[in-house]
């Protein structure tokens, strides 16, 4: 009952995570009644952002610069690299705000399943780039699953002899974690890892 | 820490009905990450249809043609209108498949808490049509709310010389409803609605 153009649109906006075909729908609705103010704008800011796109030759973030916008930061501790699987954690790290070293982002994580190997992340530049600059500490902040922890120990063994402090970010208690609501693996380890008051 | 285009398309697809400052980003990434297979056909489809895009000036839709496919189609009874509030009610009713007349989109209800008028809506509009064809039926299917229903009973006192009929949408127990997760408003409703086995 639609026209191509609009059921066209509403299959691809059906495709953003969060969204489905009923969302899509919502979605494109929405656009279509808010032409000046909504669509006319995401068209043009989705454009600006084809067109400058690029992944940073240093970290592979993505960035609209290369070297991206971090790896130029003078503020920033370059000697200080943070390892993650993907830009989504980059951003994640960001948001908390804690960290003012430099990131590598990996591209992934090694899965036998999945048939992805050491050459398909971005594991060799990374040694590369520890060799090339003044890096001091990598801190392995893949995820705590257990292809993100094989990843850790991959690398941790690749950079054995390169002079460097490898650390991992820890493991225990999500803040506002409830015992009640977390499982045994999380459980276990906070308890293993516990501190002194 | 983003580019300011990054920056800028994360906010305005958090508008989007559905996705919000998080899932915004989530999208952002996800549409960089697939230039060719997502981002630019998504471009492509919001220039289509912003191109392309009209209300029907016979029953308010939005469509790309003017009449739109809907009132254009002589499979459709065109002697049966179904007014409804929003073309998401359109839309929805279009799932169901289950109607084979034409519609009506007032484009809202009446609320004097928003000042929002007879004028506001496309009433004239509609009284102008019943009169100009040969309408036999009026459907009032707006929402199952108290400003849907005050709609629906203005809209009947002005239709009242018109010599058409009017009808409403059935209430009672959605399907699939359970007994007791509904309201008392709609278990009452279904009551009193009750019909013979």
């Amino acid at each position: 009952m639609h026209s191509p153009s609009i059921e066209k649109l509403i299959s691809l906006l059906a495709k953003l995570p969060g969204l489905g075909p009923r969302s899509g729908r919502r979605s494109a609705l929405h656009l279509l009644k808010r032409r000046g103010s909504l669509l006319q704008p995401l068209i043009q800011a989705l454009q600006e952002v084809d067109a400058q796109i690029l992944t940073c030759n240093t970290c592979f973030n993505i960035d609209t610069h290369d070297p991206c916008t971090l790896c130029r930061d003078d503020r920033r501790d370059q000697s200080l690299i943070c390892v993650v699987e993907d830009v989504a954690d980059l951003w994640a790290l960001e948001r908390a705000a804690s960290f003012k070293g430099v990131y590598h982002v990996l591209g992934g994580v090694l899965s036998a399943l999945d048939g992805i190997g050491p050459g398909d992340l971005s594991i060799d530049p990374l040694l590369r780039r520890v060799k090339q600059s003044n890096a001091q500490e990598i801190i392995l902040a893949t995820n705590a699953t257990l292809a993100g922890q094989t990843t850790a120990h991959y690398i941790t063994d690749r950079l054995q002899d390169y002079g460097v402090k490898i650390t991992r970010l820890a493991y225990g208690l999500p803040i506002g974690g409830e015992l009640d609501y977390l499982d045994e693996g999380t459980l276990t380890t906070a308890m293993n890892s516990r501190r002194a008051m």
